[in-house]
């Protein structure tokens, strides 16, 4: 249970970033408060914006000792509610927009040093300007922050090449709960002395400690891309595709992207873009490749021995770079359309790639037995198992209504994930919306572990409790 | 302190593997005792060979009542003694030599599930017999085993394309200090559903957990190689060629390492190798391409773009396999003809790659000043920024003499590896040989974060007690 912060404490707190960047009016916090899909609205006595680590150090002591709740955020475009406090009021959002300062850019080392506030696009642009990349990339990457995606270990569209944002870090700045700083912004790639501290921070989705800031990696920036478009018979088909493209390519398949039809004909019907082929196919994938050379080369050779293996039914590659956008144009387009046909329950899942093929009817056998007439729309990054198994309701059905089975369908389809072996959360995180998921999904022993976690590292529980681990 | 097992708790150990696999006689236990570098010789009542997860799990329940200490093993090679029991003698080998099942292949999931004792040369083998590559390769892989070289985070020569074992690690199987098994044997590419518990494990050195199996990560196999060897005018020019060789290749470089002049004249003195360049160089570095289509052609141009820029003097490229081995035998080499230039003082060491220009010079005069006449040699992974920075005795000086200057040598190049932001075990790990560094080189924060992890996990501190943390 939280408990309201006293005026005495919020005056305190208020003091260490200054009048100005501890919000208190109920106009200005609403960004920080509302969640851009309206699932929930958080509410809380007051927003601090602090500058620097320091005050954040300064922040969480007080918290600490005053039992004071603190819920860090970033951007505020987290999808599991992770970053908003809770309804009763009691907690103090952190916010971390105002640290966003690049620390350090060191191009020979292939590293940045940035602060948590710092958007990823930021992130992004400064690597560009060094001539090098940062390949993390989300739909939300104009507003998300580097120290959120740390936090939450964000995936996205390049994690099938490039890892994970866990993966891309090489250090890391952590408060923690009681103000200790911790200074682990190391920049090497190699460092074999003692136990991995950094990875337990980076998907804890604050619950730990405040990343305040972190070294990431950097890559060679990629000359050359090619881009491709394929109709495929089967899932099967879209699992060999990858093999052989990356055999044939040396491994540089940077994006594989599932379509099914379902999801491209609600494209070509709410948006101006037509059916690249003559014949249609169960299933299409956008799929890209990276790094130097004739790549367009390559990926006609791909398409062309996909063909010969009857992997591939029809395909086409990207001539420009306009081309290359309308491809990935229909990437951003299979999940705004959702929107325009009625309600949509989502679903961020995983499986081995392996599973794919038998999980993908097993899960759409299982919708459509909980809700005939359902229209699942499994999309999204094939190559990592990951699938954004989305559901839009039955023609005709209202719209709330249909919503309202949001939890069973999850369930019913978190099911069929489990017997796959398969993540309920591949990259989305726990936050709110799926705690009470944690002890279904894991044994008493890994829950145990993580419990036993979360004591030693927030002992008063003052940081986002209720968020991951249920209470 | 670690106090002598009782005879009835050796029965009740030696009753879990059968007295067959619970070896006391000193003779067949010396495998298990000696290190092959001579450096220790450890003592222990009783050297266990479980065969299941099962058995370990007994045997730590019973560890764990009784307070015995339990040393786990896997290959016996580690270069810190992190694997040996303490000369006191009262401490158990745990063997994990018969755990070495392949459990499963997953080629479509890149993934393969392996037990603790599989020899890593046998996980290379497997992948390649699914037509997949396992790239972690280290000098030791014919007898090193997968649990050693993930609970150490084992680097070697791929690290700079593929990262070490943490990175090559999907899910795990451990054994808790008390007995309970965790399985977190998931094969999954993206898991967001709360604490990365793994990368606590890897690289723990067995004080955390005992790993008893894991699923590691497999790569499609590289069709096309090119590796060349290239002398440089400067450690700029070695850096500035990395990078360009990155852009020009879209990320291919799969390894480069570095040699110093008086390393390779070792190597021309004391084998029949010839000097590949009519003129002599400061620097040379081994460099390879992987993947497919003419990396050679691609090579050719780096070089040749290298020369251009003045960061390459002169270079060659492999035509055949032969040649091909021909160069690695250059990188063996450096290794076994310091054992023939008298005592060798070693250090595996990093720094950010920006800093190798400068970091090598500073070290080499620090040691220099220290004792003049000495050899530096540095050497190895330049890519990772790791240098094995390694030390011959002066010309005529008494072995054992120079030898005994090993500690002292080490604190000097380490002062100026910590001046540069680097690490004093780049990826051989801590063990007992460096434990005593390490509240040099963490702050009380950190060290204090370790400590707290270990009495949650070992309460008892019966598993590897000090290794890694200093009592």
């Amino acid at each position: 249970m939280t408990a309201m912060p006293s005026p005495d404490t919020l005056k305190r707190l208020a003091t260490i970033v200054g009048d100005r960047y501890a919000i208190q009016s109920p106009r200005d916090m609403v960004p920080y408060l509302i969640e851009w899909r309206e699932i929930w609205t958080g509410k809380t006595p007051m927003v601090l914006r602090p500058s620097s680590t320091e005050e954040v150090s300064r922040i969480l002591a007080i918290a600490n000792e005053t039992r004071t709740t603190i819920v860090p955020q970033g951007g505020n475009t987290g999808l599991v509610g992770g970053q908003l406090p809770f309804e009763t009021g009691n907690e103090i959002v952190l916010s971390l927009d105002r640290m966003n300062r690049i620390r350090k850019v060191d191009a020979a080392n292939y590293s940045m040093t940035v602060e948590a506030g710092v958007t990823l696009k930021t992130v992004q642009d400064e690597a560009a300007n060094a001539d090098r990349f940062f390949p993390l990339s989300l739909e939300s990457e104009g507003s998300c922050r580097i120290g959120g995606n740390l936090s939450t270990n964000a995936g996205g569209l390049a994690v099938l090449a490039y890892g994970s944002a866990r993966d891309l870090c090489l250090g890391l700045e952590v408060v923690l709960a009681d103000g200790r700083i911790w200074n682990g912004l190391k920049s090497l790639r190699k460092d074999n002395t003692g136990y991995d501290l950094k990875s337990l921070f980076l998907g804890a989705e604050g619950t730990l400690g405040v990343i305040t800031a972190a070294v990431v990696k950097l890559f060679a920036r990629p000359a050359a891309r090619a881009t491709g478009f394929a109709a495929l018979p089967s899932l099967q088909a879209v699992i060999d595709l990858l093999s052989l493209a990356r055999d044939m390519s040396g491994s540089r398949v940077t994006a594989i992207e599932l379509f099914p039809r379902n999801g491209l004909e609600f494209t070509f019907k709410h948006f101006n873009v037509r059916d690249p082929f003559a014949a249609q196919a169960p299933w299409y994938v956008l799929i890209e490749l990276s790094g130097s050379g004739d790549l367009d080369e390559v990926l006609t050779q791909i398409f062309a021995e996909g063909a010969e293996k009857d992997l591939v039914l029809d395909a086409t590659i990207a001539q420009s770079e306009a081309q290359r956008r309308d491809l990935w144009y229909m990437r951003k387009a299979i999940v705004e359309v959702q929107k325009l046909e009625g309600g949509s329950i989502k679903h961020d899942v995983s499986v081995p790639l392996s599973h794919i093929p038998q999980f993908v009817p097993d899960g759409i056998k299982a919708l459509l037995e909980y809700m005939p007439g359902a229209r699942p729309m499994p999309f999204g990054h094939v190559g990592d198992g990951n699938i954004h198994f989305n559901v839009s309701q039955p023609i005709g059905m209202d719209k709330q209504q249909f919503l309202s089975h949001w939890h069973e369908m999850n369930m019913v389809l978190y099911d069929v994930v489990l017997k796959h072996g398969g993540s309920i959360s591949a990259e989305h995180g726990i936050g709110r919306l799926k705690r009470d998921m944690m002890s279904k999904i894991k044994s008493p022993v890994e829950l145990g572990m993580m419990r036993d976690l979360k004591k030693m590292f927030d002992p008063n529980n003052i940081l986002n409790p209720g968020k991951v681990l249920p209470e």
